[in-house]
């Protein structure tokens, strides 16, 4: 198949990139650089070392013999609407993958500026590439990354089903099944649910074939192929802002620095391993639904776990130490949370638990990080 | 109290602005001139003529004697972000009218560009004016015009509440009361219930003052206001792209056009004067909620009717000849509908209902429109 890969730098896209041509796809990524700059404006950085995309690209296309199959094109798909147009009108894609949103709630929380951008950036992007898609084919098959955290944590609403509720409605005694309410923690995540909406209308209005991926907390930094080479290896982000809490978790076990654990750690959520993010994508995309009357919506979500619990297991296997802050989010401080993947198990997913790798990450990172570490980038997060 | 109208030039807007000034109030419009370049694009035209916004506004404060109520700012919300927060810093409005939207169901579904536009222009306003209120003031009041189209025709869901619906979940059996699952017809309409979203997450957060107007159709076309004077008439609009469906008829009905009824005209929809939105929105700012727990939703609503009664109507009361033409539009053939307005009603909305005045704004307009009348226009829509 022929696929765009809106986003394709970035921490997730670069290893979906990759794992899409190795299983024989041929891959176009999209990306405006714009993680790189915003590492330039906050005076941060991945982990690990990470190349240039065309050093990427021409790595993945010359030296392990994937020749050809991957290119990229680099420009803002908010800017350059007959840019990406003339892409799907060459390049011919069977499916579009879209990455290409801001995707950290605390920097969408920062300030005036960061909120107005992340609602620019995500919406206008999201709407430019619908729009694309039925001005050029409509028969391509959009998969977009969502979040769990449009659900939100109401014990209202019991177990998290695929994106629809099942309902009835007190006036009339009717059943029906409703786009599940959406109760966002943060501006990002409000993004997403706004995506949803623009989804379902052009869904309803001229039947585009649309997956909307709703991912739990991503972990984890390689992949199989992104350790083929140290030239494909992903960026790794441990900082207050962009590190996802398991990943500062193994980061700070692996610098001796006590976890950071937000108010009582009683708030479960949902995770996933880097590499299961790429192969969801790819069962997705392998996969497209017959039918379209809805958008399908799948729980992209390997196991959940308390945050508490978490620090808890790097403290018993690695020795960490583990340390209650005062929580700089709005958010419940504990909730139970169930959540359905049947979706993707469907299509032959088998998830990656905690259990069997995160001691190797652990090391991994420790490993790595040399002189990379800022330590002031550690305990960064704005307040909200 | 002191309030900035966006969008003050409009068809709604500027009769808005003029009843807050004659109540008392101190009115700073912003508005980008954005209607009167659509008409350029269009070739299409107000059917009654309108002053420049300059000689309205000066009409009003100097021949009326409000001398200083009313002042304006042209330029756009969506592009000059600063400009926007510095009249906030120094006007300190009390309240926000926001009317920025490009409204108008058909052109937002013309073509691509006409698609991002209107999601660019709404999303991108909407979320310029709510992340300044959190950076200026939090505690100005923003009042929205909605539109009852978010709601969309489904009968599961009984009669229209004002914007939350009780519902039991089946899993569950808990009793809840979530925003109205949407369902909107178009671009347009789907924009607005983005709005509704991003109302939702900035209420939560930030305890934003919020609340939305989801009006029914507007017709008539003059207020108290803007008859007051000839520079302060309001536009009227007329053809298949901007006029509303009894704005059509009318003018259909006083030029011997035949009336272009839809489909089967079964569509039963809201209907409201143009002279109560005006007094409606009065009435939102001059009674503000006090809990602000969530968004305070409105009904903004006279009456219902069906469309091919209201077609029998003029043809009874005017003479005027009924036509029916294929639907350009995706929606049901028929409906029923039913809506609560309580809550304006409780504030005080006693509405104008379409006995009362409707054979006068016939009336007013065969004596109007002169050479102005683009007959080629009377037809056009787009199709989808």
């Amino acid at each position: 198949m022929k696929i765009v890969v809106l986003g394709g730098d970035g921490f997730c896209g670069w290893p979906t990139a990759l794992r899409l041509i190795k299983s024989g796809h041929r891959v176009e990524i999209i990306d405006n650089m714009s993680r790189r700059d915003i590492d330039e404006e906050l005076g941060s950085n991945s982990l690990t070392e990470i190349a240039a995309l065309n050093t990427r690209v021409d790595t993945a296309n010359q030296i392990l013999g994937w020749h050809g199959r991957l290119s990229y094109q680099a420009f803002d798909i908010t800017k350059e609407i007959t840019r990406l147009q003339n892409v799907l009108y060459n390049f011919k894609p069977d499916a579009i993958v879209h990455f290409a949103e801001q995707r950290a709630a605390p920097y969408s929380m920062i300030s005036d500026k960061h909120r107005r951008y992340t609602v620019d950036n995500n919406i206008v992007g999201t709407s430019n590439v619908l729009s694309s898609i039925v001005e050029v084919d409509p028969s391509i098959h959009l998969v977009h990354l969502g979040t769990m955290g449009v659900y939100g944590y109401s014990k209202d609403f019991g177990a998290i089903p695929e994106g629809y509720l099942d309902m009835k409605v007190n006036s009339t005694g009717q059943d029906v099944s409703v786009l599940y309410p959406t109760n966002p923690g943060s501006i990002y995540h409000m993004t997403k649910s706004l995506d949803q909406l623009l989804f379902q209308f052009y869904n309803k209005n001229w039947g585009l074939r649309i997956t909307d991926l709703h991912q739990g907390i991503v972990w984890g930094t390689q992949t199989e192929e992104t350790s083929m080479h140290e030239k494909l290896g992903n960026r790794f982000d441990y900082d207050g802002i962009y590190g996802t809490v398991l990943n500062r978790f193994i980061t700070q076990a692996a610098t001796e620095h006590p976890l950071t654990v937000y108010g009582t750690g009683g708030q479960r959520r949902a995770f996933i391993h880097i590499s299961d993010t790429a192969e969801c994508v790819k069962l997705a995309i392998e996969n497209p639904h017959e039918d379209t009357s809805r958008v399908r919506i799948f729980n992209q979500v390997a196991e959940v776990r308390g945050v508490l619990e978490l620090a808890n297991i790097l403290k018993e296997k690695y020795g960490a130490e583990v340390k209650l802050y005062d929580n700089p989010r709005k958010e419940l401080p504990e909730n139970e949370l169930e959540v359905s993947n049947e979706g993707l198990r469907s299509l032959g997913f088998e998830p990656i638990t905690l259990s069997d790798s995160l001691i190797e990450d652990c090391k991994f990172i420790a490993d790595q990080f040399g002189d990379r570490l800022k330590r002031e980038n550690v305990m960064s997060s704005p307040k909200w």
